[in-house]
């Protein structure tokens, strides 16, 4: 018997796999959460539906989501992750000898305990000294924090369930104060072939808070439509450059910093009724 | 009732679409032929079961195969493409004043007639008058071809059926002879996450015929894993940077020109071993 799971990506398009087995399928307090392991892309982190996280693809991801603002900035040594409770992101920014604390709030406990029992090559990270992980709403930590962080990394779920209010007006202004005089925040921003308005209202909201607002691509084959969007916020820093020595990664590198950068017209257009 | 149609891109994963109609099914002398009417992608013409083109994202790989070649070459006059038949690579040749004559060589006549039929905003510039289709075998074409063309665009399928001379070195050798003492080569060269054995032999191929040789990316949602690799082969011009002025695109700017050259590592690898 062949196993294939479907997600359904949007109401008239899916990406489906073969399966090999499921690892796990629980219902946490926030969300349905299921560890496949597929024959394509390895064990695969599945929330409310939605693939997160693959062993085979994940570096994209979570290089990308890391090194533009962790390169850009000249000197992080305080870094906050809303979200990302895999690990992944937290992996990338402790490369640098320069962060001397990590701070992960993952509200789903579930998320980081089952990342360590399957993902352990996504949450090898989570050990480290420098890092703490906090079970807690990344809003509320967030409100709570003044001055306090170099670089903000929002590595949220799609703006369903847990997610929403991470990509409110209200929670940008709140990260810009949590922010240090120089910092920088980067937000995962969805596709720009299947998320037009979100990235518009994502981007606008980032935009009326921090005096530099970008946006930039990485491609992501398990993601809906393999492209996906980051948008940074950043106080002084312009984002379009790495400043740091290099680190080891698979896919970014200063070339692939700045040819992010490089939008096609169909994705600055998105953009230009906000830049108005 | 709800048809889906499910291509398989690997043996291990797929992508399936919501179908609103079903156009057109034949056997071509050649391959299966489809075109199906998607609430996703629009319209999407299939052959041997594999996405070819669909009118929601073309645009991307129509462009990104032709802009490349059509803006480095300085002074593009005569074009040839091989395969191609929806016509889709010629709309964005003719967009060039420079260009006096278009070449179309499809093997498979029912490519052209079905899109013509079925996807007049793909197959629209074959009726210009610069434009000479030729129903044709394409390696024959090029091997009786000297010294004619500026640029050479191998938009072909993949290396199956009809396509696996293609992409084999005699036929790159005779493309180099095709071609103008300045000429150029584009040719689509596969996913980097799926085919990295087919890209390293290709590139290999034209590298050891061409003084200059190049890979470049596109997003493209429709085919596997999204990403996509086109390889340059140049006589003498410098293939990463635009020379023309501005046409009207969708994907294709001169910032994106550059941007499709910055290669993320697990990319660049795999040319390495070519390099040395």
């Amino acid at each position: 018997m062949e196993l294939w799971y479907t997600e359904k990506q949007t109401p008239n398009l899916g990406i489906t796999c073969l399966v090999r087995e499921t690892l796990c399928h629980i219902k946490t307090p926030f969300q349905d959460l299921a560890v496949i392991d597929t024959l394509q892309f390895g064990k695969m982190l599945v929330l409310d539906g939605m693939v997160q996280t693959t062993e085979q693809d994940e570096f994209v991801y979570h290089e990308m989501i890391a090194h533009i603002a962790m390169q850009a900035h000249p000197n992080p040594k305080d870094v906050l992750v809303v979200g990302g409770g895999d690990g992944g992101a937290i992996r990338e920014v402790i490369k640098y000898d320069s962060v001397e604390s990590a701070t992960l709030v993952e509200i789903d406990e579930a998320v980081v305990e089952m990342s360590k029992k399957y993902l352990p090559g996504i949450s090898v990270g989570l050990s480290d000294p420098r890092v703490n992980v906090l079970i807690a709403d990344g809003i509320k930590h967030v409100k709570e924090s003044v001055g306090k962080y170099d670089v903000i990394l929002v590595d949220s779920t799609e703006p369903v369930g847990p997610a929403v209010g991470l990509f409110s007006q209200d929670f940008y202004a709140g990260i810009y104060r949590a922010l240090k005089k120089d910092g920088m925040l980067v937000a995962q921003t969805e596709s720009p072939f299947f998320n037009r308005d979100l990235i518009r209202s994502a981007y606008s909201r980032i935009k009326s808070v921090f005096p530099l607002t970008k946006l930039y691509l990485a491609s992501i084959p398990t993601y809906p439509s393999g492209l996906w969007s980051f948008t940074v916020g950043s106080k002084c820093y312009e984002p379009e450059e790495g400043k740091q020595k290099p680190v080891e990664t698979k896919y970014y590198n200063s070339a692939v910093h700045k040819g992010a950068f490089c939008l096609p017209n169909f994705v600055s257009e998105l953009l230009e009724a906000e830049e108005r």
